[in-house]
């Protein structure tokens, strides 16, 4: 393992805005994009395929594991639909789902700031207790410390995954093929809307709530079908174009949407309109693309559709365009997607 | 899974200061096993045994694993005989390597703060790399989050491992018996000492550095050895005291030290009496005790001394005294060892 190649770490233009941490570097686009490319990838990867997707693949013992991690800064720390806790337990349970692997256990790390209420502690607590259950994991290993006040935000929380890989076949952007149907599991944008309508003190007519939701049991229903599963991805910061542009760059091809068939709610639609924001660059903690074989996307919608009846074919894997785009075909014309470039959203998982 | 029993979360009187988190909960004493005992055990452990350990352990596919979690808030982020970085990499490790596994695997969440260096950055990632090769780990799965300046301290890290269990018997303090000889691999305190002196900016004759270490190298030879170990347990935050009354109190064993034969080095005593700190307490880095049954305690301490010359017999577990606790034979008499009660050095990892 010691002799495996390794890389020199040299990142001299991180930041476009200079020689310090930006919060655009956590916001899940372009400059985060960059912070993994240049400075952790070269140095903790061991093969170029390291470090493109949510988790980490390994065989020990004959048996194919899932390892993921997930720190999470979300401000507010309660806000409709979950909260930290239910955010970090389905956030870890999501990222092992889109390994194509059972979740299994849990780890939980809290940094928690001098002064934090030990009532809202004992609420996050039961949420990851009710979460886990939920999901049908294990929380089995934690630590805990504590920061003078002035030094966090009430509570900081990670939580890492390991679980059992169901898939036959590997699952990763380097699967995806032309052709793929291009499946999303939902309606899109409500996690990011819920915690800027919290964070803003904005009043919608209707109460919009997050998405946060595990995954990992639709994932199985899939498996267990014989959906043939080239690649999958969770929609959480950068939302849904971030994401498929991560899968097209990173597996070579270039994918096709088209706008109208993208489930945005109304509620959501119009507070993107007041706010300002595209719905599809806003954070989902409960919804995910599949990328399979066209085939099979008939029926891997009719499985989808038991969790949400908006999960919807939303484009293609197009043979003939320029690899690493994705393309939003509208009624207008073509648009080609760009990564998020600022922080539209920051701390929002 | 989800029928297994659960317990209502209910901590009335959490903290004996009130109602909020203090600084001494994430101290690794009394106040931080109290928050483990009265809020997180109940709320996430499945049976009494859960969450007693360094880590977890469990099977998957036919073979065991050890599975562990630690968040690293160390302030200075760098110091003599390490940095944060060394820390989170060998912290994991050393708390796989206590499980009795061989660690594999780890994962790395980072929690930023707006405007942190990204020369210090790139010192801690090449540090990481740099651990892990030297432990013969990988690191495979990472996160980053940003938050705004003054939400946190520049950089908090997390890191999780997986390793695979190599003792053929279970190592915990349910394993403890009567007669075993308890073992310290090494000189005590210098990881604590060494962040004090920076932190407090004393400058002592002798620069005392970090024994931060991996110690999983040393475990393997143990077992290789075919040492009968029953329980192992490395010395942080609480240092000594605290790790031989962890391992008395949930193996439900009394353990009775000879004063004489703690290993201190010259520098590290005088700093203690400058700063007012008892040895016993002091955070370490790359120290462990390892309970083993009294015939092998030679052969293993002949092991131990390849890594550390002052490896040595420290005390045994007594048959008669009172289960629980951990008695001092010092030269004026015997004192028994209290938990560390409030945060001798905060975040001193």
């Amino acid at each position: 393992m010691s002799d495996a190649p390794r890389f020199v770490v040299n990142c001299p233009t991180l930041a476009t805005a200079g020689d310090t941490i930006e919060l655009a570097h956590g916001g899940g686009g372009l400059l985060t994009q960059r912070l993994i490319d240049r400075l952790f990838r070269p140095a903790f990867a061991e093969s170029p395929d390291d470090l493109t997707h949510d988790g980490a693949v390994f065989d020990i013992g004959g048996a194919q594991f899932a390892f993921t991690t997930d720190s999470y800064v979300v401000q507010p720390l309660f806000f409709p639909g979950g909260d930290i806790g239910t955010l970090a337990v389905n956030g870890t349970v999501n990222d092992l789902a889109m390994c194509g692997a059972e979740p299994r256990y849990l780890s939980v790390g809290m940094v928690l700031e001098e002064g934090f209420p030990v009532d809202d502690l004992r609420r996050v607590v039961v949420s990851m207790r009710d979460a886990a259950r939920a999901a049908g994991v294990r929380l089995v290993a934690g630590d805990t410390k504590v920061v003078e006040r002035g030094k966090g935000d009430g509570l900081y929380v990670n939580t890492s995954g390991v679980g059992l890989v169901l898939a036959s076949s590997p699952v990763s952007p380097r699967q995806v093929r032309a052709g793929d149907a291009v499946l999303l599991s939902g309606d899109i944008g409500r996690h990011g809307i819920a915690i800027m309508a919290v964070r803003e003190g904005l009043g919608f007519e209707t109460t919009i709530t997050s998405d946060c939701a595990p995954l990992a049991a639709c994932v199985r229903a899939l498996i267990e079908a014989g959906i043939e599963l080239h690649c999958m991805r969770d929609l959480t910061r950068g939302g849904l174009a971030t994401a498929l542009i991560e899968i097209a760059s990173a597996g070579g091809v270039a994918i096709r949407l088209d706008e109208a068939a993208i489930p945005v709610s109304a509620p959501v639609r119009g507070a993107c309109e007041i706010l300002g924001l595209d719905p599809l660059y806003v954070a989902n903690e409960g919804r995910f693309v599949a990328l399979v074989a066209p085939a099979c996307a008939e029926r891997a919608i009719a499985i989808l559709r038991r969790s949400s009846g908006d999960a919807a074919v939303i484009g293609t894997v197009e043979p003939s365009a320029r690899p690493g785009t994705v393309e939003l075909r509208t009624l207008g014309g073509v648009r080609v997607l760009d990564m998020l470039t600022g922080d539209q959203l920051p701390r929002i998982c």
